[in-house]
């Protein structure tokens, strides 16, 4: 009785979402009934049409609409060089800089002991059929620096080596406008193990 | 480019909502995806729903899918008394505490000076039909303690007293729970002004 019941079916709907709670959904609920109509109805076919139309690429394991998606059909990309990442997301903030124009290959999830994530729980048995007969000479790992990001990039490694692969990671390091002062001990190790002559 | 076009779509949908920015709006349209087919679809009927089903209850302004609503409705309720509140979820709070059990009045707005909202803007005229030929002595106005809030209150009681209609506004005074040191200098006036005997 506290709400109408359109309203309340509204509020569980929003409380479904990462990171709302009871109290953003009832101010997301009442919102939405202020908005226009166009707003509400494209909201609601955006979310359908979402769910319905995107699918994960065959070949790289991203999240698109056409598969296979528009980096793996891109015929002007280098096609010597993979970029391993953990999801879709990141595909998007390496793009952002416009730097790497290799490929890429989305895991959508790290190797996780400790959640009991194995290597065959993740895309990655198909990274290793993408490189059997492929023109790739280097697989870039891009995982986050985390415990099970690493785990995955030790794990990538010690698979492909082997094979003659070569394999490279991210720098660590500093990040850009930081503190010495402030950075956690791991971070200074690697920032002066891995450091660069000016 | 940077994302495929459904979920571009959902993330600008997303954004519209108050608080939510390019981030938030980002992981919750990823999130969405990973939902089941049945929640996504809840969640677009849902929206829908609420914007078709919903309007404002003829008497007292209260957001409803019944009209008139059903508190206005219900023939249990105190019908000399009107408690007059800014919005719809006013009305919720209220009705959660169980004490009150007459009827309300939704203003659906508070007047304020600074952003050039009279009177006329709010839902106050339908307040003063109510009242003529009505059994109700007693209004008691429950808008926040906040300047528009204030504002509206005083504006009310000009307008209802030379009526002699009895009009009473909540309680100002220290919020249960609150520390004396960190009272605001407003409060702790109040909270002397109205001391009451023990």
């Amino acid at each position: 009785m506290l709400y109408p019941t359109p309203i309340a079916k509204l509020i569980d709907s929003f409380s479904k979402l990462p990171g709302i709670g009871a109290k953003t959904a009832t101010r997301l609920a009442f919102y939405t009934i202020s908005m226009s109509d166009e707003d509400v109805n494209d909201f609601a076919k955006n979310l359908l049409a979402a769910k319905r139309e995107l699918t994960y690429c065959s070949v790289c394991g991203r999240l698109t609409d056409d598969d296979p998606c528009i980096i793996c059909t891109d015929e002007t990309r280098d096609r010597t060089k993979i970029l391993v990442v953990e999801d879709s997301k990141d595909v998007s903030a390496m793009e952002k800089i416009q730097e790497y124009r290799g490929l890429y290959h989305v895991l959508q999830g790290l190797i996780s002991p400790m959640n009991g994530v194995g290597p065959d729980d993740i895309n990655l048995k198909s990274l290793i059929t993408r490189l059997m007969d492929s023109e790739v000479d280097e697989v870039i790992i891009a995982t986050n620096a985390t415990a099970d990001g690493e785990a995955t990039s030790m794990y990538i490694s010690r698979v492909l080596k082997p094979a003659g692969i070569k394999v490279t990671r991210l720098a660590r390091g500093l990040a850009v406008g930081s503190d010495i002062e402030y950075a956690d001990e791991v971070t200074l190790l690697r920032a002066i193990e891995n450091r660069t002559e000016l």
